[in-house]
């Protein structure tokens, strides 16, 4: 008697908020089980009825699965009217082709996939309609367009070049780049600065570059560094150090890192993601003291340093980094736009050679037509009054956001008000189901960020975004959540 | 008696034809040593004379050295007019801060450093007097410059968007891509191709998201492949596969493959890098079905396809690809311009979405600017154009360099005609000194790529390339290298 091929739903389940048909999710999933051989040649898939009622799906989403399955070779009718598994263990031997398993080589790469949730958000974020409430972009509206595009005109009348850029990327740009650094009290030259594709990028090539395998890295607990995985699949353990709103517990910092035996330490110190804190100016103190004296070196992520929305944040610790200890990795991405991919490190020129080794070994170099957009940029002067204009947009959506939540949110929820940045850090009633409230704020259209994806111990928090989501959506948002809440929709069961 | 420091030229040596300066060479040794306590705290260094004398430098770049360390506190003078290792090791438990050891991390990171001859191409390449006559560019008048520049416009007309493009790159350009594709027999839709920042990185995220450490892939020997890191970084063995002037051998890939239980074959079938091959046809078909029959899925890097000199190359594997088999690697970096870095891979949407979903992490996306740049390009139908222009081009310079070789290196080199690509494979009499040319050549402003780079047992060849050097740069080459070869100044010793 053939055996009878069962789903097993403690290893998966259909997404349905998914961007993929839910029939081809249907079929990876019975591909794999036929592949690992879970799925024995000749056993019987249960009747077309049956499965479809256990899948929860019309008959026809899994007829179009099973027909790509019989398509591929891996089933076939048997006499009886039944379907079966094929045999496909014995064509790899066989003159037949086979189709690669590349199920096996998309499980295989050492980089690791990006978190199922983290997928979902980037799949989503694509879809116009959705509301999008934990975004860290500006939105469409507060991209300068008009002024880029005066930019790039001006770019061409200076004469574009379209070959390969240096190793350290466009020098006038670097440029630039030194001169405005030095006005933020950082003195550095040209040849101290590598061009990279976003901040994102300088944390890769860190990654990559810098640290061996098995290493440890301090963070801040929570940190946006624990939604990419750069350092994991570079074979990196990270380790959150707790912070308050002062910033990171300086005191604990100097035994995590001697404890954990700790190769580096990353820190937003500036309207940190996801929390908005800024550390205050006698912690940076401390912990330039303490990075020098145990030798910790730093990395300074500065992606909203620019973005005060009150008053300034203290002088970064670059800037007071008297023996190259720190290096701090900038971007154009938050405060101007992120179609450029534009990010730099700036450190020590041995450290930033080693890094634009590895950027040639990645992808020889960033745009070039980016790069010289950038340069015009700085140089036109347009970017300052820029950079004003974006803090008095978002001062007037955050303190709306703040307003609606005030409103809506304070008998279930409570956050601090940010200084600068893009974000609120809420944290909800423990009460609330922050992934049943994921998934139906999903359903109805809006996008959110649980806290979750920054600190798996914050399972009551949201990262909320002021900079993308218009005010009517943000008002929509804010006032069905709460609707939600008080009907007892989302409630931890 | 304290330890006198002594230089060990068994594993370092001054590069004199490096862009880092002799005297950070020398202090980057020094410290090195030192915090690595092959040096140890006390043991003296020789008197600056006789330390001059040994490393072959002025004794002004030895001072500038050894002042450098000690600004940092690594040496000081003692009582006795020497000079001697501060105790470093000590220093890490005081209050005074020490420099980090950058330079143990930068020898760390789990991605290895390009080859020093390599670094030494690169920085070299920046040099404007430079006669690149191994350079994988085309050369500046070359570049489409006015056509590209009317194309940003034209982009610009057509509104710029700033934003992040989705996860697999900006739709419009995909649509290009599907439609280019299709005219060359590949059908490919827009959701099977992934836009990424030139084809190293293509290479780069395959190699991080596909291949598991520790599995063997193989190429074609010599391979471009060689010269980069990719695949070694990401723990991959690579295994070089026999060809010759019909391309790999395919009868001894079926061996290869089992033997080695290789995980992927990595191909350049057509006007090979760095010998200019074209796969012949039926190798093509076998090459296609022992892929099949074995399950050994294809990169297939169409950089030089579509620069045909003679005649167009086979049609490419993926056209003939049947069962998902074959990932393309496509560019416009060797046939329009490499500033934009626009390159993509088509392949089944299982792997593109694994790959781009690594893409997000690595660098959230490409260059909107440039995407949008290229759909432009594509669109505005000069792109057809302008190929022709730069085939007949290519031909002008190919049968110049033919003919230099001819007339001035018949007596000591031979070559096959390339019938596409940039490249001449030369392989020179054996009593030639690679080595030594490229030494020699370097310190005469001539940048060569020696074969080894391609590689290792390739002892004898040189890649020329008639792509970037300019006529009379090729010429003055040319000659310069017969009439060494001539007086027997670059001899194997």
């Amino acid at each position: 008697m053939p055996k009878t091929c069962s789903i097993d739903y403690s290893d998966w389940r259909l997404e349905r908020s998914s961007s993929i048909a839910l029939y081809k999710q249907i079929e990876h999933y019975m591909k794999s089980k036929i592949l690992s051989m879970e799925w024995e040649a000749g056993a019987r898939l249960p009747a077309q009825r049956k499965l479809a009622k256990q899948l929860g799906v019309n008959r026809s989403t899994l007829v179009a699965a099973l027909d790509c399955l019989t398509d591929a070779g891996f089933i076939e009718g048997n006499s009886g009217g039944g379907t079966v598994i094929t045999d496909m263990a014995h064509r790899v031997d066989s003159m037949s082709p086979i189709l690669p398993n590349w199920n096996a080589y998309v499980e295989e790469g050492s980089h690791y996939p990006n978190l199922p949730i983290i997928q979902t958000i980037n799949n989503m974020e694509i879809s116009p309609q959705m509301i999008r409430m934990g975004t860290g972009e500006l939105a469409p509206d507060l991209l300068p367009t008009k002024e880029m595009e005066k930019t790039i005109r001006g770019a061409i009348d200076h004469g574009i070049s379209l070959g390969y850029e240096q190793p350290l990327g466009h020098y006038p740009l670097r440029e630039q780049l030194s001169k405005q650094l030095s006005e933020q009290g950082i003195e550095a030259a040209p040849n101290s600065i590598l061009i990279v594709s976003g901040a994102l990028q300088a944390l890769q090539l860190i990654a990559a570059g810098l640290v061996g395998r098995g290493s440890t890295m301090l963070v801040e607990k929570p940190s946006y560094l624990y939604s990419i995985h750069a350092f994991q699949s570079a074979g990196l353990k990270m380790v959150g150090v707790p912070m308050d709103q002062g910033g990171i517990q300086v005191n604990a910092l100097e035994q995590y890192a001697l404890r954990y035996k700790a190769s580096l330490l990353y820190t937003i110190p500036s309207f940190h993601n996801p929390t908005g804190t800024v550390m205050e100016q006698d912690r940076r103190e401390a912990l330039m003291n303490i990075s020098n004296r145990i030798g910790l070196p730093i990395i300074e992520d500065s992606a909203y340093e620019a973005l005060w929305l009150d008053a300034p944040a203290p002088r970064s610790l670059k800037s007071m980094d008297e023996h190259g200890q720190v290096l701090y990795v900038g971007t154009m991405s938050k405060c101007v736009c992120p179609g450029l991919r534009m990010g730099w490190i700036v450190g020590s020129q041995q450290v930033i050679e080693r890094l634009a080794d590895i950027k040639m070994q990645m992808d020889y170099g960033s745009s070039s037509l980016s790069q010289q957009v950038a340069a015009e940029w700085l140089r036109s002067g347009l970017h300052e009054a820029r950079i004003q204009y974006i803090r008095a947009q978002l001062r007037l959506r955050r303190d709306f956001l703040l307003d609606q939540l005030k409103q809506h949110w304070s008998s279930f929820a409570a956050w601090r008000v940010p200084q600068g940045g893009f974000y609120i850090w809420v944290t909800m009633d423990k009460s609330i189901a922050i992934e049943a409230l994921f998934k139906h704020a999903l359903a109805c259209g809006i996008l959110l960020n649980p806290g979750y994806i920054y600190d798996r111990s914050s399972k009551h928090q949201l990262r909320l975004s002021y900079a993308y989501a218009s005010f009517v959506e943000m008002e929509r948002a804010i006032q069905l959540i709460a609707k939600w809440v008080k009907n007892k929709n989302v409630i931890e069961r």
